[in-house]
This record gives C-alpha cells, structure tokens and sequence, in this order.
C-alpha cells in the first residue's frame, strides 16, 4: 500500500497548499489507492521522521518497493507507473519530466519568493523596498510561460504530471496584480483544477483540517 | 548524437557554474559523446530557441529521440541510460530521483536567493536588510544536509546523479562565513569534484570563455 506524510495542523493560509497535494492529486489521476501518515509537529522535526525525509518537510513516501521524498520526485515515481500522468514514449516521457523540473525550477522560485514577502515579512522594510523587483521576476516568468502555452489546453498535446506540477505552483500566485495579466494562465489553472482528481484531492486534504477544527 | 546548449559568453563570476555543466558532468560520467550548441545573447532570447527552451535558458537537450530542457531533468534522462549515475534497481532509482530534486529545490533555492543578493543586489538597501535572515536560511538548510550526510563519503551508499546536482547547488555557496561551518560538506563537494569526469567537464566548459577572450 501506497503512503504519504501530511502535517496534522498547517496555518490558514497554507490550507490547499502543502506540498503533499502534489502527490495526493498524482495518486488520484493514476487511481492508486493511499493511506496517510498524518505528522504532529514534534514528529516533523523528530529524528525517526528526519531518516524519511531530511529536510523535516512533507511529503515522504513509500509503496513497498521504495522509500522516497520531495514532491517533485514522487510524482515522477507515480507517473512511471501511470499513462494518466506520462506518456509511455519516450519524448513523451522527456517532456513531462521537462515540464516538472521547469514547473519546480525555472517558475516557482520567482513565486516563492513573491509569496514569502507577502506572507511571511508583510511589513518588514527590506521586503517593501524589494517587492516591486519580486513581482517583476514572476511576471518576465509568467510572460514566459504564457508564450508557450499560447491558446493550447496544456504544455504539450495532453495532459501531464507536468501540468499537475505546474498548476501547484500557479496556485501560489494570489498577486491579483499579476493574475489579472495572464487570462490564459489562470484559465489554463482553473482547466487543470477542474479534473475530478483534483477536486477529490483538495477536498481530501482540507479535510484534515475540517477534522483537526472540530 | 547528443547536444546540448551552452552560451558563448557569461560574466566571468558565471564561469564554472552554468547549469550547462551539469549536464556536460552527467555526459563524463555515462562516458557518453555530444556535441554543444553554442549561443550568442540575441539567438538565446530568439523565437527559435524559445521552441526548445521556452524560458531561454541553458541547457536544453537533443539526442535523437528526445528533444527536452531543463537541466534536473536532462541528467535525469542521461542517468537512465547509465548505472554510473543512477542504480537499476527501483530504490536505488527512487534515492537517486529524490536527491536530484533535494538538490534543486530544498537547497538551491537558498543558496540562490543569498548569491542573487551577494552578486546581483549588493549596494542595494534591501539586500543590505535581507542578508543576515538569507545566511539563516541556508544554514538551516546546510545543517540538515550535513546532518544526513554525517561521515559518508555520498548522500546514499554510492555516488550517483543526486551527489552530482549537489555538488553544483554547494558550488554556489561562495560565503566563507558559512562554508567555514560545514567542513564535511566542503570534504564531500571536493570529493565529488575530484572526479575525473568533473574536471573534465569544467576544463571543457571554461575552455569556452578561454576562446572567447581570444
């Protein structure tokens, strides 16, 4: 049996957008059936935790056969095991894997660091001097971005893990200031958060918190 | 054939350290030919190569039956060809996957934050204010991984694509007053880049600027 680390209590803002949902919304594409490993937070700092994932982030992973972490790398694992998520040719395989690491690599560092200035240093001086140049990085990306997707449904013919990750990241996009510039993008998101696997996987995921309320 | 591209000119604190020699590295160790693409400032940002590379960087890739970009994700592709970067068996794989992406996106992208305010901000108030909470952040990271690392000479049982990557991630850590903190992860980056097939790597690509000045 497939199984993930989540964190038991995340803050407001991060509902929706732990990391985990990567792999949740992978498995529910590929219809692989998972349990949880619902992390307090001693555990996510505790050594037998760190031996699973070094960081102390989530998620962590094992199917049997292996035992894995970052998200990145355990949707590739699922998509291997699962056309839904990857083409079984090869350039259709070298696409994907393209479109993952640019998702994770060229994109959300930009939209990282834009939302840690307005999430975590709101206020703090050296952010209000840097976030004009913040947001300028994430729209050259996002311009980018835009330009390949042009008018297609996804980044290449159909859809992928690479549009998986990639719809991950724009959800960290809440500048309405950029959003408003990029129609196609946010349709392109609002298309890939349509998908029955997503919307099963985000309310999955809230559930959690629904649970850790009451 | 294989080839992938590089850039006929870089600032020289560039020089070493284009993700183009990651790639080139991962090509040494599968002792695998290629031949490079190399491009000017205006082919780089040029709708012909926006098709290979949508967000016009280096490098992107081509080796008969692929086209792809995106450097994580090409060593990848060249590490399923050869044991010497990646294990056959399915853990061995999965580890090798999950370091790739520890490398890129755990760890790189403190460590660029910190060299953006170092090489690109330095002067600028902003960086002046962030630096101290920068250096932070990758400490923290740095502890972890050093953490894991403990006394092994590699982050699993053998050298793989993921020590390469991290290798290139710690190449970006230029601050004496961090490294000096670390010494088992400056021993295990001068272990990795001892290997023959780094430094043939890094002669091949500084070769490129040795021309150029010419």
């Amino acid at each position: 049996m497939r199984k993930f680390s989540s964190f038991e209590r995340v803050p407001d803002f991060a509902r929706g957008h732990v990391k985990e949902m990567r792999v949740r919304w992978a498995l529910e594409e590929a219809g692989l059936p998972y349990r949880e490993m619902r992390l307090t937070q001693e555990e996510k700092t505790g050594a037998p935790y760190l031996k699973l994932q070094p960081f102390g982030q989530v998620p962590c992973f094992e199917d049997g056969e292996v035992s894995m972490f970052e998200s990145g790398a355990i949707v590739l694992r699922i998509a291997e095991q699962s056309e839904a998520l990857m083409p079984r040719d090869a350039q259709g395989r070298a696409r994907t894997m393209s479109w993952v690491f640019a998702a994770l690599n060229s994109v959300e560092p930009e939209v990282a660091h834009l939302a840690a200035i307005d999430l975590f240093h709101e206020g703090e001086e050296w952010a209000r001097l840097r976030r004009r140049g913040a947001v300028e990085n994430v729209l050259h990306r996002l311009r980018q971005l835009a330009g390949w997707l042009g008018d297609r449904d996804y980044l290449e013919d159909r859809f992928t893990a690479g549009d998986l990750m990639m719809t991950t990241v724009l959800r960290e996009v809440r500048q309405e200031e950029v959003l408003v510039q990029f129609p196609t993008l946010r349709a392109y998101r609002e298309r890939c958060e349509a998908r029955p696997a997503f919307r099963q996987a985000l309310a999955d995921h809230l559930a959690i918190y629904a649970q850790a309320a009451e």
